[in-house]
């Protein structure tokens, strides 16, 4: 922790801060400037929030040193971690698309999905049976069954099933259909309740970026599924709100930049969010790549125009192949393969 | 429903515009003007989405004329609502102070935070027993023993108590411990499942806005409370995210007039956890007051440099007891009171 | 400025940075933490850039400790400045109400408008001559014979004037019109070479916030002027941009709180412009009063439905009136009066 | 335009309506719904701004049909426009790296960074003479001595040169020096004085994306540019103010897809302001490449350590040569080259 005094701090104000310092067990640095003194906690200084010395008088302000998160941190653990899902190395040099369609809706519709992604080259498969929506009018997922139908054409056609929890008391569900990758969206990011349950299986998770997270909070969010023992993580950014309205969010890959820089786990873009329209999608999927996505989750259906929810995004059949064409020659080109 | 055709648009697919509309059982009105064809959908526009149109051929964009929220709306309900608890009439013309710590920590600090509230003219008594933190290592709340605090001194005092529900699962306990009024914080403000669960219950809920919520979602999320039956609906302020790094959250109170506008239910403000600092509080308390609040949610904490959470932002006795005589004329020049 | 080194920064590493902070005339103060090791730089800080020692291997980041404003710093000059116009006392104890059309249309306008704002207890008439667009085919301004009509209405009530310089071209124009208050726009912030022009003068100047500027470019900026000689300077905020689409800017009244903290120089708030609508402006004016601001700068038109530009944020002649006296009262409850 | 009635709108205001269209010389559509009327002008909706309907009792809103911008917008030139600089087609299939330092130094270090950009395949170069800086008290440029020295090297190495116009009254200077392209910075999109001026000449002009710039602003300041007769511009994406604070601004890749769509005129990328930190550029600027960029400007010094400004960006000799070639390979991977 560093302490910055006001410039005109009196001496028992630095010996305020200096006694609170040592009363955690740590011990002080006292740099005199010539504007401003400044106080260094030498210790671990966890033990205490900035708060605490804000409030004294005479402080300027208070900040740490050392980053909050640790399991997740690349400073703790500098090589890159692989998850491991059914045989998949997520993380690792291969580049892996998820792909399917925004909801479940029928046998027929994830049939089709299903044969779309695993003719084209993605590797897992993904579908939402509880849909989070902004209106309570709007089409909230058919339930229960979609992770049935879910899990009847991943395993059909030998994909990974990814899906997306909403709500704590589901998780059960959820094992007992043996959903893959449990997918936390980015209105639950800091649903803590959520996050602790999920750090208590084995399962992966795939975290999805906030709407307006800071990059500390969202792997803040990581850490706390991690800390319940689960540190199979993938992280996965969609995009944060803004003000232009030409797209749905700003897609973010300075993120993918710095995430894999503080982080040793694997991070995937979801370019469909992001962009809310599907012409947009094939621009920020390669881009995604570029950046050092280890990853992509991308939204398909086999009749966009009819789809339930989302279809302005969804890629068609024939831009999906097109673009995963694009994709494994630029995966090569990066000096990594299309998985 | 008004669908914009792009300049080129053929007559075909001006015509598969006309089809879908009819498909759905309303009727069109086209306007073919100098430079774009519009289109306009008659009858109950909420049986499809923009997306429906927005993807099909020669379509520029689609949108909605009418509002998405209904029961919340004050179109549909002209006159101001007024929440009810325990005697006192919410977003009627006094101005009510809810005020307490962030976090519940022992029953001395409770009992000496109800008698501050009390003394001062606040009229319900917060204290959170469950905390939401970024992370992990932070101070969680005490727990189901912080609701029996809360309980225990709000009653002593004859204060309806408020706290915040971060889980589902614990809406019991929270109806055990008969909370007046359920918070529901930012971060949960899409939480669809807890949202959902108090929209059965008959207790007053405080939504806040998600930290970078717009006001058509807020508006949205309270209609998922509404919808399930639960119409004693508070709204709260926060501020919202920003870039400056000078306080916590940016404070709006341009929703607030946008909100007092656009519903007809109560709409109050938490300056406190918008600033992050209790200095700025006084400043932004009266604002709020101005811009016409129907209430105020303060941080206030017998000791906050000895606070286990959020210390920076609580106002201690003396300031809470200035700000809350300044409050009080302020009422009054705006031709309200304090309750 | 500090220092902080990686975590597994070496002894050379470490070296180096004393060995640049040395090489400038200044001497070091190294605190070596359990986790790491942070360096001080004891002495006039600001003959190097934080970037400098960003750059050395080991380094984590660089970090400056005292604020770069000096001049308009209220560190350095804690007492309230007042800026005097033609009479007036703006940042003293009276609030000021500068009002005025978006625009200068005719003289009638003119003449009409300068009589609603002195017979309302307006103490400054504005009107724009050169308009900023968004769009080079709107409504430009009627250029210099604005600022002739201006001038002459506004001596006629008795009443100094302010326009905005959008050109530094027409810096000696504005002089030979001996506009009272030069306006800087938010579009024009950081527009050095404008900046230093008007800090050669010595006439007052408003200085509206950029639309995403911070606290701290928005206080550099007043720098420029200042550094220039010309110490008249009135911040003015005006809203900031946001991803909230019911209005036009954000209104940011926290920046008020923090402003008169920091700055020395009175601050005025632009409700109008961030409201976009009149309908939102008294509540907004009031807010801004109650937060600190030293004064108002309302648009007003005599017939706001034929206004040339912006009229739908411009208050009618009963609801300027009404709004007046609203502010009046308010003033007197807040301690203050309307001038 | 469109304008949307109120729910409970009156006949006589429908009428008003129509009768502010007819007056203007339009025609009107007028679409009863079931819960509200639609009112659609016909002819050219540029002869009034939505504002004029918006004031009149019982409109709910008004909105544009047609874009503003004319002369830069794809939909009036479907084909991709080329910008020609002294025989290079910028916008064509191939992709040009413009590269230099953020600021001319000595004669000595713009002759070295003028070899680098020249021996690894940059084509055009950059160095800023007058640098619009946040503090007056920072490096401000060393002046019309760095055009001289700019001039010199880029003939040398036979690069066609690119500096940034600060202010207007320098414009007959930088054509004295013959500067081949006209850069305009983030501050200054919006200084129309600036952007008219620019509008006469007949050099290529780059138009840098103000730093919270919709997209809609952002070709509307370039429509300033073109209605003056000068069609040559290039836009240029740096990064949009954000609240994340790990990088400088945030990269708006989406950007480009839409600017690709809307605009015929090329669009180029500068990773380096956006970053703030050299480590980060390689990573945004194979991705804005991946995006569609038709170009780039890059940051490089002979000697990042020791450059005057923004040194922090700044790639090195080695850095700036492996990125060229990874640049070149993955150019020819999405079908183009680099120049």
């Amino acid at each position: 922790m560093i302490i910055v005094m006001t410039r005109y701090a009196q001496d028992e104000q630095i010996q305020a801060v200096v006694d609170k310092i040592r009363a955690a067990g740590l011990s002080e640095h006292v740099s005199r400037g010539t504007e401003r003194t400044i106080i260094g906690a030498v210790g671990d200084e966890r033990v205490f929030s900035p708060d605490a010395f804000a409030l004294l008088p005479g402080v300027e302000r208070a900040m740490r040193v050392v980053r909050e998160y640790r399991i997740v941190s690349r400073e703790v653990h500098p090589a890159d971690s692989v998850v491991q899902v059914r045989g998949l190395s997520i993380g690792g040099p291969a580049i892996h698309v998820i792909a399917g369609p925004a909801a479940v809706e029928t046998p027929e519709q994830m049939a089709l999905s299903a044969q779309m992604v695993r003719q084209h080259g993605g590797k897992l498969l993904r579908g939402g049976a509880f849909k989070p929506r902004t209106s309570p009018y709007a089409f909230q997922g058919v339930g229960v069954e979609g992770l049935e139908i879910l899990q009847q054409e991943a395993r059909r056609q030998g994909l990974p099933m990814v899906s997306e929890l909403l709500d704590v008391r589901l998780l059960d569900t959820f094992l007992e259909y043996d959903v893959d990758v449990i997918e936390i969206g980015a209105r639950n990011m800091q649903n803590v309740g959520l996050l602790k349950e999920v750090g208590r299986i084995n399962k992966p998770v795939i975290l999805k970026r906030g709407p307006s997270s800071s990059l500390s909070e969202w792997l803040m969010a990581a850490e706390y599924i991690a800390a319940g023992g689960n540190h199979n993580i993938i992280f996965c950014e969609r995009g944060v709100r803004s003000f232009e309205t030409s797209y749905r969010n700003m897609l973010d890959l300075s993120a993918i930049a710095v995430m894999k820089r503080e982080t040793h786990l694997p991070v995937i873009v979801d370019p469909s969010h992001a962009a809310g329209k599907a012409w947009m999608v094939p621009a920020l999927a390669k881009a995604a790549l570029a950046a050092g996505a280890d990853g992509l989750m991308l939204d398909i259906h086999p009749d966009p125009a009819n789809a339930w929810c989302d279809g302005e995004q969804a890629l068609n059949p024939g831009e999906f192949a097109l673009l995963m064409q694009q994709l494994s020659a630029l995966a090569t080109t990066l000096g990594r393969s299309l998985a």
